[in-house]
């Protein structure tokens, strides 16, 4: 199997010559790290990737998770991964350390993920799952709560999921209908169902905590009677001990990819017996996930991204070994024949890949940076980045999850008809990637989310704050003579999303929400193209500093490959914005009037 | 299971009201077929598919063919399907009569070849290779070959399969080196090794015959030293006794889908006595492939449209079932959920797969009509006619290939975390679809066929040929009022199309090879976008027809519907052709740059 799985080059380059992390240190908050600090913590996290989690990632997923008498039982390497998670900080790696966390920026421990990703996503998704749910502990639980079960998970011994969905309510979260009833004990009795519950039982750890949604009886309906629950699977006793706390596994999903990690259906209360306590204040549980939702979402940006570095590498190998036909110059057929890599059409489909890998990446790190900002600082600077950030999320999460299903499919096509079969990992990335558009808000969501209500959040301050963002890189992309022509080519783009949304918020004040919204998932896709367009941008703008300090002949090649790759996006992806905004101006509510009988034959 | 996998109403919308299938019976070599004839065929298509194919179409991906003692051993109902498409003329439907088949039209044989791939594409498989391999025979053969070989095709008894990809030589055709000695008794002693042959060996038929691809010891390099050989697995000895020909499986392949069809490793002649039978000419194998290659290409069409068409049903059905959410004009907690059809962004990925499922349709049956045309006809007529399926097919080919991969990635999409569990066929639909930008070669092949070879055939002479059948369209759709928009977005859409292509045919003669054919498959993209825009407007013309006449509810309904698809593709899709003219008018062989050290990091 391919050795490499992600460019150290590409992080390196991005955490310190474009988004300068190091510079976080300077805060109070990131006071105790530094340089030396952050690159162990990568060293380190490449070193787990490459040695337990990589070897086990075809053994993954030809041997999925069974249910075996009520437990699922998952892959041996999960437990060893989990102990390494534990042991290493790694869990909880940017919570405050007076929560037991290391306090490292957010920038540091998505890199970190994305590496981990890449390796393997199925067992990334395991400490990824409980760092979100002691994440709402830390936050909004009380401290007897945060007590029993923060160390318990930071250590890898307990597993945490965020459970949601259930057979009636999965886009529709405000539908839930799993009810918690108070009692005098101060706890509540759970009673209801939840499906696609991902890591929610399994033989790696002792014990295992829902952060659920559940409805206080008599709370009102929709999503402002919804409150958050940590019910385990095993409850605390006075003396120490784990009870069964009535969480039953109904059984296991068999999955396209992905298939290392368990999703299952569970039932609570059906012997009336499991136990949930509130975390925060009733009714204002969807608030909570909501908050932690930022995350949750970059984080499948992260992992999609991860899963395509990884089919990227493996077809670039391939490419470079793989000796088939001629240059189109040279057709002589007794001549040998050239490695693949040598025929434009197989460097296109690379530049195609490295461009959504790397400038998905760049994205990531932009909305790490912004949510690093928003912890450091105070007042309107801190809401500044927030509203930067939340703007950026839905981007953040569908441009990764939809364009890396392309690219990983563009991996699999470099190694045509080997890499329609398993002696390669490629068809597995094909298979596990395609997770993405659906869990943590489906792409149409994510779309809703950003047109109606993202770009409109204060007046559409939040908008306002990124287009100044844009236009500053373009600004000074402009006076660097190899660059005007990008620069000019993205403030276009920039002078199209900009007509295009007033037009939608023009159609908003005078039409249906349907007709407005009917093509929201388009505008996320023209919004995405243009904020990695920019992303790009960004990064040449350090490669073109780097370039005249006159690097090394290696260094050199590094920054020419991306200074290719950037020109690649600003003439075959950045093009794109053109038809889909010709449609998005038309805004004339055709699917809104395919009626349903319509669908008949 | 969803019951519904294609629609019968819309293919005979198409065979009778769009490409008047029944007026080849006109035609003396079509002469003993008419209209019933034709609805039984498709009624028979439709039933098999729905009793024996389907049933099996989970069966047979969970159970993939196994490698047991040397032998293949394949799901029993491939025997099942064999023994009905034997027994029902299934096999050589199109072939002559004087040679057993039926002589029925290659439209009503391609609209049966879309029901069964709809049904179970990896069962689809195994006729469709004899069929294409008892051509070979059929048209290039001696009389004893054709004796021998074509009966025990056409009944399902003995497989027949196109053995051209070697382990050197897979889109490199040329540089296959499996040997043939010519002997004094007039075979050929075989000595090599095949890769990626379909159906290569298996336990439902008796025997297998290759038609496979060889090099005359001594012959020229290249593509003129390839000859064609028919290899069986058994030969036939003199007392009609079956002799093991040394053909040997040296494994199987384990695939990402399509897994009802075994794909092998061959090895010939390990005992030396592995035998071929030339067929036609030395050295002109590859010519012989190429006139086969056609109707290979179309079926890979076909395959693709028709499992896009299943998914399409399963996910129409769903959204038809599902409850989730509200109408975003009616945010109501308290009422009951809607199904999700009614969601405008639902609509609009249904819409989308029928657009590009009944598009490809349109398309591929246009090319049946010219092959049909080719073979009624004379002359310049037919030379006409040749020349525009010739053209056609790498489009016809490859636009079906991968847009029926995004067609059925929205078709999951619909069904959300449902889509991508094993419950609903749809996981399975895309893992199989994606074979078909791979095999009959790839989509960088097609492309570089179209713009390299294709459009320049004759000075142009297809390409004209292509530009009046659309003009034609063209002009009959702008007088009518309710089309002339879409008529002039066609034409506009042609005027980019004709610039691009002269602006490439001058890079051809200014420039390297590699920049003139850097972009082909982009082009090839745009020239699909363009061909099936075209295909909706010939569809439309014969729906205002309909509609003028006052059809019934339930008639009208399917009208209005194929109207609304219409639009949509006119509106969605095509304006993609905007950024793809615009990159391709660049022809600035950024990615012939792209030096393979700059891919270092």
């Amino acid at each position: 199997m391919a050795e490499k799985f992600v460019s150290e080059r590409n992080l390196k380059f991005l955490l310190y010559e474009v988004f300068d992390a190091t510079s976080l240190t300077q805060y109070p908050y990131y006071k105790e790290h530094n340089r030396d600090i952050f690159d162990m913590v990568i060293e380190t996290a490449l070193k787990i990737g490459k040695d337990i989690l990589r070897p086990n990632l075809q053994e993954m997923d030809k041997n999925p998770p069974q249910y075996v008498d009520g437990q699922v039982r998952v892959h041996p390497s999960v437990k060893t991964f989990l102990k390494e998670c534990g042991e290493g900080g790694w869990i909880g790696s940017n919570a405050p350390v007076e929560m037991g966390g290391q306090q490292l920026p957010l920038m540091i421990a998505f890199a970190c993920r994305f590496i981990f990703s890449a390796a393997n996503y199925s067992a990334m998704v395991y400490p990824l799952l409980t760092d979100g749910a002691a994440h709402l502990i830390e936050v909004f639980g009380t401290d007897e709560l945060r007590e029993t079960y923060i160390p318990k998970m930071f250590s890898g011994e307990w597993q945490g999921t965020m459970a949601l969905t259930e057979p009636q309510a999965g886009s529709s979260v405000g539908d839930i209908t799993t009810v918690a009833e108070p009692t005098e004990e101060g706890y509540y009795v759970i009673r209801g169902q939840k499906i696609f519950i991902s890591a929610s039982d399994h033989d790696a750890v002792e014990n295992v905590v829902h952060l659920m949604l559940a409805r206080i009886k008599g709370a009102p309906p929709g999503v402002k009677g919804v409150s958050l629950f940590a019910v385990p699977k095993f409850r605390p006793s006075g003396n120490g001990e784990l009870v069964f706390n009535d969480v039953n596994i109904a059984g296991l999903y068999h999955k396209l990819g992905y298939r290392g990690s368990p999703i299952t259906q569970m039932s609570m209360g059906e012997n009336n017996d499991c136990r949930g306590w509130l975390v925060g204040e009733p009714n204002k549980g969807l608030a909570y996930m909501f908050q932690m939702m930022n995350e949750q979402r970059i984080d499948v940006g992260l992992g999609a991204a991860g899963i395509a570095s990884s089919a990227y590498y493996t077809a670039l190998d391939y490419c470079k070994e793989r000796p088939q036909g001629r240059r189109l110059s040279d057709k002589d057929p007794s001549k040998p024949q050239v490695p693949i890599i040598e025929h434009p059409d197989v460097k296109r489909m690379l530049l195609f890949q490295r461009a959504i890998v790397e400038g998905s990446l760049s994205l990531l790190f932009q909305c790490a940076m912004y949510a690093d900002m928003e912890i450091v600082l105070t007042g309107e600077e801190k809401e500044k980045y927030s509203l930067l950030l939340d703007l950026l999320t839905p981007v953040a999460k569908s441009y990764p999850a939809e364009m890396c299903i392309l690219s990983v499919s563009q991996a699999l096509q470099c190694l045509g008809g080997y890499g329609y079969c398993d002696e390669f990992p490629v068809e597995q990335h094909y298979r596990d990637v395609r997770i993405h558009p659906i869990h943590e808000g489906t792409t149409g969501i994510q779309g809703q989310d950003l047109l109606g209500r993202k770009v409109r959040v204060k007046d559409g301050k939040a908008f306002e704050l990124f287009l100044e963002q844009v236009q500053k890189t373009i600004t000074t992309a402009r006076d660097i003579p190899e660059l005007t022509s990008h620069a000019e080519a993205l403030e276009n783009a920039i002078g199209s999303l900009k007509q295009v949304t007033a037009h939608l918020l023009d159609v908003a004040t005078k039409q249906s929400p349907e007709v407005f919204l009917a093509d929201a998932t388009l505008y996320l896709e023209f919004f995405g193209i243009i904020s990695v367009a920019w992303q790009w941008l960004v990064q040449v703008l350090s490669i073109q500093k780097a370039l005249e300090a006159g690097p090394s002949k290696h260094e050199s090649q590094f920054y020419q490959g991306k200074l290719y790759t950037f020109r690649y996006f600003f003439h075959y992806e950045l093009p794109k914005v053109e038809g889909l905004a010709k449609r998005l101006l038309e805004a004339d509510g055709l699917t809104v009037g395919m009626n349903k009988s319509f669908f008949t034959d």
